[in-house]
């Protein structure tokens, strides 16, 4: 359950705001599944609105990095910070930017390596070489 | 400051065990520069072997993914869980690979916006949509 | 499902030190409800008596902070630390103290906003000002 | 060290997009200092105008929670991600909008509870009540 | 709901890289029961041997530190990262190796003093004293 | 650098407060080294007489877990947290209480090992297996 109510589809067409928002994710994916995350910030107009604007900005618009890279860093955020919700919508957008297994296994493996060896950087508190440096 | 001393070359000339995965680093990697990170490790032997020989398979080998690809993958979870060390020198590695400063920018950007969205779905407990199930 | 074994209100009242603190919890809270976090640690009455106690000397004394912006400070705590049953505690708690529709956006924009910057600051290891140094 | 140049005043002053951003941050602020994390923003024009942009409108613009409760809500998120340098901004922020000693105790005191709360409750696993439902 | 299917026992059976891992399982832990995570691993092969071989060599393996002792430290590191499924499988691991609810009562109190104080740490940022220097 | 002054012991001396606290840390330890940790908290006496008291009921006085195993649980917390200043002080407080080398390569492997599986569990959002429950 979440802390707040999640809009229907009815209560989005009765308030203009929200519905903008609504209408330009469906139109910008071009498809009218509208998942949960957004029914949740629909109940915070100003911060549903920020929020799609930076999505689009970011994860969206066209870049130097392709979209399913893009996806599996957002991935890679979202197991360590332990969102559930998170690693769920974005390996199910990854797939559909056409995710392969053999990628999926590569990339769960570099991601539980770098846990692990992240692990023992800190746990060892080694300090960074000067190689590193900029200057 | 370590936990541990970080052997010097001269230390690992010495023990034929640690001796032989610098060879193999400093061959993989066609790189005379063996950074901090299995310095320390070579204080526990069979640590760094399988440490070393984990990350030829799962970063170095190729496959699905593309070096720079894991790069970010990697800076992306060592960014969340806070690991100076690792961030600096996958951050170096990521540069050596190509990395530009527009994919550097769009990483950022990627990773700033997933913490964020995170923060914000796990605070608002929103449910995972029925539409990502498998069946 | 818990690792433990939650008490009903039956099992309390069989034994004196546990009842003592629910006494102590219903009475300090003036609610009948004792949620489950208390039911689970019922079965450590030593770690039962001690948390409750720094819960009511922290959360519950009066002091330079009201309890509404305690309640905010934990939950954004909770949220980080990817803790569902005590985000969910803490919103009911901090919306039982008055929190507005309102308040809680603006919450919830800080938290987002702090997520990301932070990502962003530990991405690029920004190095501290001189200016925020005490001396 | 960062992993990117820290931009100087001159630099900035050579930049017109950059330029634009400092002077609002300044005249904002009121205040002629302008810390690293954007002296590091600078590298990436797009980012540093979307997240100051954000900043100015989630942290400055007056709304229903103070600015030390933003302030404070902010510090408990970087403490919890472990962001040494938002820890150091944003205490010296918190400071300058009037932070006691005896509310900084008690800040602390709330966010060392909520971290050891939050180890019980998902060492335990403890299950949400029902009681935290919205229906 | 994982974002993979879960192997049976019928499709274990009839892949011989698959069996090979799930047989040196059962036969290592003396027990027909194989767990959720290595029916997941086994859409990955690969990933499934070398995480199979590493469980084997750093939890199963004698050693210096007993094998409860190795839950212990499992259960601590999977509860701050916030792992459901890791406490869950861990937690009833531990009971089997024979945790006594006095030692359970006390690694929880550990865990919550050290996720408290690790907190007062980072939140003050206190200094690393120069006695903890090797040299 | 802190975010408050630490104490010096001509400070502690003329606060008879704190000076008690810091004679009950010496005692206890048997030691005349107090760390800056507590030079920290010296600011918040009411913290700091809390804090000493719950760390000598949880780490000092004899139980169930040696003190050696409590100080590993420890550091696996702090490492996950990457809390630096925890690492450090507690590293040093499990030599001191007779960790070995080798007890230190296999506690590191746990720890990195646990990371590991951690984010494979949950980025591949296993479910619980209803053997782990209690009923």
């Amino acid at each position: 359950m979440a802390t707040v109510k999640l809009w229907t589809d009815d209560e989005v067409s009765a308030d203009a705001r929200i519905r903008a928002v609504f209408d330009d994710i469906r139109s910008t994916r071009k498809s009218d599944f509208v998942n949960n995350f957004w029914r949740a910030l629909a109940n915070q107009p100003a911060l549903l609105e920020r929020t799609w604007s930076s999505v689009k900005e970011v994860m969206i618009q066209p870049g130097a990095l392709d979209p399913l890279t893009k996806e599996l860093i957002y991935i890679a955020v979202s197991t360590i910070n332990s969102c559930s919700y998170c690693v769920h919508s974005h390996t199910a957008a990854a797939r559909a930017k056409g995710l392969t297994d053999q990628q999926y296994t590569e990339f769960l493996a570099v991601v539980g390596m770098a846990a692990e060896t992240n692990a023992l950087a800190t746990g060892l508190q080694i300090p960074v070489d000067s190689e590193y440096s900029l200057e």
